[in-house]
């Protein structure tokens, strides 16, 4: 019996789960709110409890450690601090460097860090975290777990440029994508559901909340993935803008008279997608209410569904076809309509979806008709488990 | 009776076709080769004649034009040069303001200058060509033909980029495509052969030469297309590098030590594709060559016919299906080898191709072997005399 705690750290949040392992059960969720503005705020779930405490002022990182430490004492989640064993550490990026989670030590710490440029608003951050959670958690076993390791398997044709080969060796310069930890864990759960082995499946994963991304899994292998570099390229999403020509880059810096290329990318990831199309909102459920009388927020949605049929359709083609399409993610499990408008595209491979089962919200759904020759599922995302699941794995 | 003739203006060439319509009757075509290095020279092809002459120094444009106009004289390929009733001129860009062919005035010359900012490369010296050749023979027609006109039927959904709305309102940040003229004339010859009507068919023509771009033409219209803002978008090319993360040209040009992004354009533009990733060149006859002993030479071409497989299949899904799959340009029309890459990933729709009709080069062929239900055809394209079309029809 070893209790497990997966952690997620933001620049002004810590979201954690803590499991008990190898049950996988979840033994409490929760978020530590430390930075927000001018106060913090500690919330922790269990059974059917939710528990919250506010403080009037911001905290530090270690304090917002030390604080979740005692609430799990104080809530008896925990006989004992030392009975947590084990503690799973978010990463974003790990470059090539990591092709799977691995056990945190001094040197990792560094190599971590030294992966900032790839992610600058993530991994430095998270090295911070990571090395806190060691000081205040010496007796637990540190492991990292890492959004671009699934990605790792893709070939080179997928994940090169079409750029001077030099600056990939020099420079790193290549697709690394992320979400790799939520795909892992929906295609094995994929598997699970349709009854078949992974090694003989070919799915396409649409990872659908505020960032978004789409993963062809062929035999349990991430072969191509539509994030990039960065998370800024590939679909449409809630802020951020995907895909954009780059000429078309350099012509609006000279238009909006900018200083430099990053202002433009501060635009295109904060500014643009649903938000900067519509000129409303970045949420899809307000943007479904605000359509009948607001053209562009259905636009926005348009070219949202528009741009997930095209990455769905051209990982059919790179995989010769494919066996199962899988929703998850806010937006992939929620939003029936956004399913709907998706999958009214694929009639052409024998992709059929029951319009009463698709209504079906935030539960694994197997939503194909009966004559379907491609089926169509929802299956909720877990990151928090996969990650509890590898550090279990490396304890 | 009327003689027309077809002409596409670069920087250091004129290239030119003359036509007898209706008959579409070829009458000679040829090319000015007037500034490059130290040398002019000008080739006239007809019947199963080739002239060349050439010069110790480069041709003014206005010059070049003089040269063209006496050759066709002198080779009495006209009996007087008043026959020419009509000049077509290929103009890159038309923005939002041209749909289609149009007689060039004083207004439309002035406003395919101001669309220069679109395609710094070309419209101002179409421009420039245009006023010189109406100067010169100012009893003929002018018509300008747009390649972007075709491509001015996408809905907002396609031509739209997930960026701020007002950046398409007030800048014209949107798609628009390139290659119109040579799908539009592709799309209508396949129907022929076909046998149907282009308003009962779904077509993807892929137009592989130096430049690429791949379209959806949806009864007769097309829908969607690889290139952007401007031809650097979409596939690997020659030279280009298609579709790159903006954040990592942002990361280069700070690892480059860039001045600005136009100094990444250039290499994305100049140093990329085929060349940029093989390091040993852009020709891809050569890269076949080069392929059993230098690995990176096979990757370039495995990144391109990659690329090519994916627009292919997104377009598919946009579609919902498609009838038949169209390869034109010099790659298109000549690389059997690259016809057979790409075409092994569809098989799932139902695409198959007869390997021996596939080794045809450079003709008009249908080569989908009798159990195909999506067909795959070569057909050559001829963009010239879609233009010389369009300005018989508005003679």
């Amino acid at each position: 019996m070893a209790k497990i705690l997966s952690v997620n750290l933001g620049s002004s949040t810590l979201k954690w789960r803590l499991f008990e392992m190898p049950e996988e059960q979840q033994v409490a969720s929760g978020l530590v709110d430390f930075f927000d503005n001018t106060k913090a705020e500690i919330t922790v779930k269990f059974g059917d409890q939710k528990r919250t405490r506010s403080y009037d002022e911001t905290l530090s990182l270690k304090d917002a450690i030390l604080l979740l430490m005692d609430e799990l004492k104080r809530l008896k989640l925990v006989a004992h601090l030392h009975d947590i064993v084990g503690v799973g550490h978010r990463v974003v990026a790990g470059g090539e460097l990591f092709k799977q989670s691995v056990v945190i030590t001094d040197k990792v710490l560094t190599q971590i860090d030294d992966l900032r440029e790839y992610a600058p608003l993530h991994n430095h951050l998270e090295a911070k975290g990571i090395k806190r959670f060691m000081q205040l958690m010496p007796w637990a076993t540190h492991v990292a777990v890492f959004d671009s390791a699934f990605h790792q398997t893709m070939p080179a044709e997928n994940y090169l440029y079409g750029i001077p080969y030099e600056y990939y060796q020099k420079y790193g310069a290549r697709k690394y994508g992320a979400h790799g930890t939520s795909v892992r864990y929906v295609s094995r759960r994929t598997a699970q559901i349709l009854g078949k082995p992974l090694s003989e499946l070919r799915l396409i994963v649409m990872h659908l909340g505020a960032g978004c991304s789409i993963t062809a899994v062929d035999k349990g292998k991430s072969v191509d993935t539509s994030m990039g570099f960065t998370p800024l390229d590939g679909l449409v999403m809630n802020t951020r803008s995907g895909q954009v020509d780059v000429s078309l880059v350099a012509y609006l810096v000279r238009k909006l008279n900018l200083k430099s290329i990053d202002d433009m990318i501060d635009i295109l990831n904060d500014r643009s997608g649903l938000l900067g199309i519509s000129g409303l909102s970045e949420d899809q459920r307000e943007l479904k209410k605000l359509a009948p009388t607001h053209p562009r927020a259905q636009l926005a949605l348009n070219i949202f569904a528009n741009r997930v049929v095209k990455f769905v359709g051209s990982y059919m083609a790179l995989m010769n076809g494919v066996d199962a399409l899988v929703f998850t993610g806010g937006v992939g499990e929620n939003s029936f309509e956004m399913r709907a408008q998706v999958m009214a595209s694929f009639g052409y491979v024998g992709a059929r979806i029951d319009p009463e089962k698709n209504k079906i919200v935030g539960k694994e759904v197997d939503m194909s008709t009966a004559d379907a020759t491609v089926k169509t599922l929802v299956v909720p995302t877990n990151e928090e488990l996969m990650i509890a699941r590898d550090v279990y794995g490396l304890l």
